[in-house]
C-alpha cells in the first residue's frame, strides 16, 4: 500500500449531496475538495471549489485533473468515458468499470449471476417478441426498466397484464429495456461495504428500507430482527463484487429478503441515501470511509452506535426549529431549492434504546408533515 | 423569540479552526457563512467565503455586514469597536459587552467579583509601587499578567520573589497590568454553557484540562470523579455570567478546583478549545449550539455520549493514518501549516467503557509523539 498523500487535493465527478456530506466529512481530516458539476451552485459548490462544465467537456475535466491527488464520482450517471478520460491523468477510485457495470441494469443482473448472486429472474428486452418471451422467463406480474439512466423509480413501469406490455412497450420501446421478475418478498434490505486500497473490507450492518413513489423515505439501522446468517450472506455477496472490481471505496448492494435469504436488486458504487444514518449512527460514517479508502488511509470502524432511523426530506423543508427541538434528531440540509420529489435533506434519529425508536419515529414523522 | 430564519447567513469575525468547525457544524442545518479575518486562506476560509482586512478596516466591516443574518465572533481579541460596528447593522452574539468584558483581565475579575464568583485574590498594577502592595495582598508566589491580549499562556511572569517582581516590571511594565495569587489547586476545569434568545440554557459536564507551557494540551469529559454538587457549583457562576451579559451563544469558563469548591480564571465569549470534545462526545457539539443559540433555533441536548479525551496537536500533525487506525480515535485537523506551539488539531478519543479510557490514551499518547 503506497504512503498516503497529506492534505489530498480530492476531484468529485457531481457536487450534489453526496459530495457535500463527503466534503464535511473530509474536511476534519485535512482534506481538500474539487467538484466537477454541469450545474452551478450545487449542494457541495456551496463550499468547496466547482467547476462548472458538461461531463463531455474533456477540457473542462483536464483542467479540472490538474493537481489533484485523488478522483472519485458521488453520481453514477456520470459518463463512463468522463471516468476514464480523468483515470488517465490520476487515480480513480472506485475503478470505472464499476460505475460500467451499475449504468446498465442488464450488465448489472448479469455481472451479479456472473458471481453467484442470486437475483430476481430477469431478460433483456429490445423488441415486442423479446418482451413476450422474456414474461414467459419471468412470468407477469414483472417491472420493466430502462437498461439506463434510471433512479429513483424513474422509468419504470410495473405490467400485470399482456395488454399492460403492449402499452408499456408503446411509452418505453425505443430504449433498451430489461424485464424483471415482480418476488413478492418481506422487505429491501441495503448492505453498505467498504474496500481499502490494500483489499481490507468492512461492512456495515444490513439496513431496511422503506420507499414510497420510488423513492427512499427510511431506513431503519441496523435492520430490525437481524440475524447473523443474514448479514453473513449480504457480507458474502458484497465481497464477491468488491474482489471482482477490485474495488476501492464504498459500494451500496440493494438487496429483497425472501424467506430467510436474500436477492440483489441492484448496486450503487458510491455512498449512498441508505448510510446517511452512519453520520451519527455509526463509529465512522460512509463518507468518512469512502474517503479514506479512496485516499489510502485506514478504514475507521463500521460498528453502530445505538439505533438510527433516516427519514428523508423530500420536495418541503419542515420547520427546522420543530426538527431541532426533537429529542434525539440530527437534521441534514443540503442547501437546495424546495421542489416536488427533490430530495432536500434528511434526519437522522438516534438512541441507545431500541424499544422506544418505533414511537419516537412515529411523533417525528407526525412533525415534518 | 422571533421566528428564526431559514438558511441564514452566519458573519463570523475570525476565520480560525474555530470558525471551521463552525461552518461543519452549521452546513447541515442549511446555514451560510462569511467570514472577516486578516489572514488569508485562514482555516475557515477553505470553506467558505472569506473577507480579508484589518479589524479596524470599516469599509471592508461594512461590506461583509451586508446581507447577514446574523454576526458572531470567535476570537475574543477582535476589537470590540468592530463588534459595536456590526451591531449598528445586524444582531451580533454574544453581546459585544462580553468581548470587552473578557478581553481586559482586570475587568474580567472584578466581573466575576461583582457577581459574588470567587476567584484568586488580585489586583491591578499600573506601577511598580502598586505591584508590591499587590503583592501584600495576594502575597508571593504570584502570576503578573498584562490584562490585555494574553492568550495561551503568553504575557504571563511567574513571581517568586520580590527580585523576580522587579525583574518582571522591567520587562512588562510599559503595560496596563494584573497580579493574581497563585492557589495551589488540584486541578483545571472548564464549564461550558449555552443560552438561547429566549433565555434557555443548557450545561455541558465539567471538562477536566492539562495545559503544559499555557497551551492546552488534555481534555478529559465528563471530568474524572465529577460529583453533582461541582457541577451545579459551576452551573451557579455560569449562569450568573450568562444572565448578568444577557448572553446569547456558547460560554467558556475556566476554573480551579480546590478543595471540593471552584474559583472562576476567566472567561471565553466564544466556542472553546475544551469543548472540542462535544463533536464526537456528546449529543449535540459546542458548535452546533452556538449556532443554533445565535440563529434563535431551539437548543441541542449537552447530554455526553460515553466519555471523552481530547488531545491537541500543537507545532506537528502525526502520522494520519497512525490516528485512523487506532480505534476510538476521531482526527481533526484545522489545514494549517505546521509551526512550532502552533494548534494544528486535535483529536477526540471516546468509548463507552471509562475503565479504558485512560490506558487507551496512554497508546495514542505514544503514537502522536
Amino acid at each position: 500500500m503506497p504512503n498516503p498523500i497529506r492534505n489530498p487535493l480530492v476531484g468529485v465527478l457531481g457536487a450534489g449531496q453526496l459530495g457535500r456530506m463527503l466534503a464535511l466529512a473530509g474536511y476534519p481530516l485535512g482534506m481538500r475538495f474539487r467538484f466537477f458539476d454541469p450545474t452551478p451552485g450545487s449542494p457541495a459548490g456551496q463550499m468547496a471549489e466547482q467547476i462548472v462544465a458538461p461531463y463531455d467537456d474533456y477540457k473542462a475535466l483536464e483542467s479540472f485533473s490538474q493537481g489533484l491527488d485523488v478522483a472519485t464520482y458521488e453520481f453514477e450517471n456520470v459518463p463512463v468515458e468522463a471516468a476514464l478520460f480523468l483515470s488517465q491523468r490520476v487515480p480513480v477510485y472506485p475503478p470505472p468499470q464499476a460505475l460500467s457495470v451499475s449504468q446498465d441494469r442488464l450488465t448489472e443482473k448479469g455481472f451479479f449471476a456472473g458471481y453467484d448472486i442470486p437475483t430476481p429472474p430477469f431478460a433483456g428486452v429490445n423488441t415486442l417478441d423479446e418482451l413476450k418471451s422474456a414474461i414467459d422467463k419471468t412470468s407477469l406480474p414483472a417491472v420493466l426498466k430502462t437498461r439506463r439512466f434510471g433512479y429513483d423509480g424513474k422509468g419504470q413501469s410495473v405490467l400485470h397484464t399482456m395488454e399492460d406490455a403492449e402499452t408499456a412497450w408503446q411509452a418505453m420501446g425505443s430504449q433498451p429495456l430489461i424485464l424483471e421478475g415482480f418476488i413478492p418478498f418481506q422487505r429491501e434490505l441495503s448492505i453498505l461495504a467498504v474496500r481499502g486500497i490494500d483489499g481490507a473490507t468492512l461492512f456495515y450492518p444490513l439496513v431496511e428500507n422503506h420507499h414510497r413513489d420510488g423513492i427512499l423515505r427510511l431506513s431503519l439501522a441496523p435492520a430490525p430482527n437481524l440475524s447473523t446468517s443474514l448479514q453473513a450472506e449480504a457480507e458474502g455477496y458484497a465481497s464477491r463484487v468488491l474482489n471482482a472490481l477490485h474495488y476501492v471505496g464504498v459500494l451500496a448492494i440493494e438487496l429483497f429478503q425472501v424467506g430467510g435469504h436474500l436477492l440483489a436488486n441492484e448496486m450503487a458504487p458510491r455512498v449512498h441515501n441508505s448510510g446517511h444514518w452512519t453520520i451519527e449512527g455509526a463509529e465512522s460514517s460512509q463518507f468518512a470511509n469512502h474517503l479514506r479508502a479512496i485516499c489510502g488511509l485506514p478504514l475507521g470502524s463500521t460498528a453502530p452506535l445505538g439505533y438510527s432511523a433516516m427519514l428523508n426530506l423530500i420536495g418541503t423543508i419542515p420547520d427546522p426549529a420543530r426538527v431541532l427541538a426533537f429529542e434525539g434528531a440530527h437534521l441534514h440540509l443540503y442547501g437546495k431549492e424546495p421542489r416536488p420529489g427533490r430530495k432536500l435533506g434528511h434526519i437522522t434519529l438516534r438512541t441507545d434504546d431500541p424499544s422506544i425508536l418505533g414511537e419516537r419515529l412515529a411523533l417525528l414523522q407526525k412533525i415534518i408533515k
